[in-house]
C-alpha cells in the first residue's frame, strides 16, 4: 500500500506513521504504528504518536454549541511548509487538532481555558494514497477511538469546499 | 527535525526575536536573562530563542476588551515539571504566553483564529535571583520590545494574589 516514497518522506520527517496497513518501523525513535482496529475508517489514519510534542500551529475557539478551544499541532514537514508556504503541503505532513471544552478560569475573571478534552482529529497528506480526496486522509478520535464512518463522510466535503485555495487546510500559521 | 530552510524562514520572519547581545547564551536553549536593552524592567527577562517551537502547554482565550486568543508555550524544564505535576516548578522553568487579536475565520463560520500578534510574555523560574517575587521573573514584550517599569509593576501583585496555590502560574497543562 505504502510506496516507498511515502514511507521515506514519512520517516525523513521524524515524525509519524500512519495507515492501517502500514507496516510498524523498527528504527529507534520512530513512532509506533497503530493496529488496524484504532484506525480511521475510509482512510485508516490514526493517532501519531507523539504529536502532542509537536509545535504549535495556531489555537482557534469553536463557537457554541461545542464552545471549544482548539490547538492545531504540526509535525516536522507540516511546520516546515508553513514557515516557507509551501503548497501544497508535500506527503509526509500531518496536523492534529485538539479540542477541549471552553470553561471559565477559576482563577481569572476574564479567562476560559481548557476543559475535559474532547476531540482529536488528524490529516495526513499522501498525495498518491489519498489523491480522490485532494490528498489528504482524515482520522477524527473520542477517547482515542476513531468515530464511524458516517462522520468521516463530512470531513473531505467540508474542506474541499471551503479551503480549496489552501491545499484544503483550514488553519493558518499564528505567528 | 529541523531543515535550513525552515529555520532560516523563522528568523527571517523575525518570529524569534532576539536581541543580538542575547545570542550567545543561546546555546542550551535555555532561557536568556540579560541585562540589555531588550530586557524587561525589574527583572531583566528576555524573550528566549526558539521559544515558538516549544512545546503547548495549553490555549487560552482572554474577554473583551482585548479579546485575544492565548497560547502558553513551556520549554523542556517546564513541561517536564507539568507532565509529573511538579510543584513548585524548578530552576530553568520558562513559560512563553502568546497572544493574538481573535478574529472571525473568513472561511469558518463557527471559528475564530489568531489576527495580529498583540504581546508576548515571559516568565522564568529563578528562586535565589527572584526570591522576592516567588521565584519567577517577569517580561511583556509587544513587537519584541519590553513595556515599561508601571507594567511590570503590576505582575507579582496579580499572581501571588490570584495563584499562589499553583506556585503563583496560572496555566495548567491541557492533556
Amino acid at each position: 500500500m505504502w510506496k516507498l516514497g511515502a514511507i521515506a518522506g514519512v520517516i525523513g520527517s521524524g515524525v509519524v506513521a500512519v495507515g492501517a496497513l502500514a507496516v510498524a518501523q523498527a528504527a529507534a525513535g520512530d513512532p509506533v504504528v497503530a493496529t488496524q482496529a484504532e484506525a480511521s475508517p475510509i482512510y485508516g489514519v490514526t493517532i501519531p504518536e507523539g504529536y502532542r510534542r509537536w509545535q504549535l500551529v495556531a489555537p482557534a475557539v469553536e463557537a457554541a454549541p461545542l464552545d471549544e478551544l482548539r490547538a492545531v499541532l504540526g509535525n516536522a514537514t507540516a511546520v516546515a511548509a508553513y514557515e516557507v508556504g509551501t503548497l501544497p503541503f508535500p506527503d509526509g505532513t500531518v496536523l492534529v487538532k485538539l479540542a477541549w471544552k471552553r470553561k471559565q478560569s477559576p482563577e481569572f475573571e476574564a479567562a476560559t481555558v481548557p476543559g475535559a478534552a474532547t476531540t482529536v482529529q488528524v490529516m495526513v497528506k499522501d498525495a498518491r494514497k489519498y489523491a480522490s480526496t485532494g490528498g489528504w486522509g482524515f482520522g477524527r478520535f473520542i477517547g482515542g477511538e476513531p468515530v464511524d464512518e458516517a462522520q468521516h463522510d463530512t470531513c473531505w466535503a467540508c474542506h474541499e469546499g471551503l479551503v480549496k485555495d489552501h491545499d484544503y487546510v483550514f488553519t493558518r500559521y499564528a505567528p
